[in-house]
């Protein structure tokens, strides 16, 4: 078995690992990790513990470079009906203002992204997408079915505050208008007379906001104006911390799950819509699955013997000696004083509570129990 | 100006950056720097200097993990329609045993990958790609207009021996066969009872081969074949080597080139056809672009002052205190004692022997002179 513990090897830097607006901001403040999300630099660490970024997060407020979370911009007559069709998310009564999480899935109902779909305009949309190459996948869809619709990658790099004193920082930089933002909403405020899309929303449980630069020539005033501002509220430089995103049931596309998934497996039931009347791409598919039920589905797991090293690989779980399921993403919570840990878990082993064995990364038999999410 | 001098960063370790089979070897010979292409490790470093590394790719024999060059594999009634549509290359003359260079590209004739395109059988294609998500594309295609043909990612996982001493180093693993395999052809030779796929053909100038492992449970033996025939060969774990790659005029998408670049500026007339009874996608606007001309082209440039850092962002040319165009990777060749790069210089300044100025990563400024392709 190949044991995860990688040796530290730095990121080749090279124009095709594309660097950000906020880039020499990130690299003058000590950043230490880089992952690397839509061919673009996430800062993933600042040479401090995940478990001090973790405390950080969870108490004061910070500002992430978020620019991998690159737009598909979807514009014209028929854009409305494309982001219809590329996801079983009901987007018919969704209204200008409003950002949808929407699972995308191909004709067998595999999992090719998670976005975030911000509505801009009844026939104007961003997809705020993970890991994967989604522009393409529209720009297929929308050449064979010639639908007119301009699909483009915007220059659109978000920053996101994030930490419950995020409303305190952003009102003192875009003004009381912040905290009239809902949740899963956003609005345009105004940054030094150039209009910027501000929605209430974050890949955290903490609170906080998702700035859309869409001027990359802006990226180090608006740094900089929330750095100086935050000063007095502790602000750090961060990132979507592992330990606060497994115990909130944050999923990551190429982690949790991929396109070997399908969205009901991945807890998404609630953006599936069952009306027959509306179509979109892997409908059959889908249909037939939820007959069937779900065959696993994304659970926790807690597990003790100590701090693990990352998931270079899925772990291998075990009940009654049979396969139970996968570890896909694992972090020593301090909070809690053990392993946190998402994996998707077979059927006959799902139920909250089942033991299960874990073959860990560093070569260890663990021994764990199935949790609900998000973990409290 | 943003200067390229980016701190050290560790690659953050995720299931979403994907680990290959032969990860636990290049591990253990002391992999000091990763890239990402495709959502999969690829090595590029083992502690020795790139300087170390190009005189020994010159000279010797290496092994490289280039599994990060997926395969989006079409196979079915349809599939042969399918790849023509996606390049101008003209494919209707490609026999069974043959790999094509191949630019990929939309209606609007914007690059969206080059790879080397496998005809494994009459309607099976590999498609062994750069740096995009190709089979989303594909997949988009094949679904917008009804085709008839699977699409997916294989397991193949490419391993490539080059260098002066490949054939000597391969024949030993298997057997006198190798020698019959012209350049970009393959043959299916037997491991061990498997038939693997062995192309002449890879990322240097120096010679060499790459063998599409299909089943990853392989992985370690093959490497170990490999590894273990090499030693008095003086093998070495590598990667594709930047000088040398610059030298040899080698592109990389992502780095070279984009979607906003098309193949006529990027040196690939050879690939596309001028047949007008050839039918592929972003036809009508390539045809217009070679009615015009392109407006800019990939050259060499060879500039002095001494080592610069690699090219994180693209570095701007000028000369006449006009924009002359942009370098997009460069690298100190210890053989030449000057700087090499690679750029896309402008019309008025593509001439061999044009004088550039070079506002280098270190901000730095540099004079320097276009040159041809390949650096000899």
């Amino acid at each position: 078995m190949h044991q995860d513990k990688p040796r530290p090897a730095s990121l080749a830097v090279s124009r095709r690992q594309r660097s950000t607006p906020y880039t020499p901001r990130v690299e003058a403040l000590g950043v230490s990790d880089y992952s690397i999300v839509n061919h673009t630099v996430l800062p993933k660490g600042f040479g401090r513990s995940l478990e001090e970024d973790y405390w950080h997060l969870r108490q004061h407020v910070q500002i992430w470079d978020v620019s991998c979370q690159r737009q598909v911009e979807l514009q014209g007559a028929d854009a409305a009906r494309l982001v219809q069709l590329m996801t079983p998310r009901d987007l018919r009564k969704a209204t200008v203002g409003q950002c949808l999480y929407a699972p995308l899935i191909d004709q067998d109902a595999g999992m090719l992204n998670d976005p975030v779909i911000l509505k801009l305009d009844h026939d104007h949309f961003w997809l705020s997408i993970a890991d994967s190459d989604v522009l393409l996948w529209a720009k297929g869809l929308a050449l064979g079915y010639g639908l007119d619709v301009q699909i483009d990658e915007p220059d659109v790099s978000p920053l996101a505050v994030q930490g419950p004193k995020s409303d305190a920082l952003m009102e003192r930089v875009f003004g009381a208008a912040v905290s009239d933002i809902r949740f899963f909403q956003f609005a345009k405020l105004d940054f030094r007379g150039h209009p910027l899309v501000v929605a209430r929303s974050g890949y955290s449980k903490q609170g906080g906001f998702e700035i859309y630069l869409d001027d990359s020539s802006l990226g180090l005033n608006l740094w900089d104006a929330i750095w100086d501002a935050g000063q007095t509220l502790n602000i750090a430089p961060g990132c979507p911390n592992l330990i606060e995103r497994v115990e909130g049931g944050l999923l990551s596309y190429g982690n949790e799950f991929t396109r070997d998934n399908n969205p009901l497996e991945c807890a998404m039931d609630a953006y599936c819509s069952g009306d027959s009347e509306l179509d979109y791409i892997g409908k059959n598919a889908l249909d037939q699955i939820r007959a069937q039920g779900p065959a696993r589905s994304i659970r926790g797991v807690l597990f003790d013997g100590g701090k693990t090293p990352p998931c270079a690989n899925t772990w291998r779980l075990s009940a009654d000696n049979q396969y139970a399921g996968q570890i896909t993403t694992a972090a020593w919570s301090p909070r809690l004083k053990q392993n946190v840990a998402l994996g998707m878990l077979e059927k006959s082993y799902w139920d909250v509570g089942t033991r299960v064995r874990i073959e860990c990364g560093d070569g260890s038999q663990r021994s764990g129990v199935v949790t609900a999410l998000p973990i409290n």
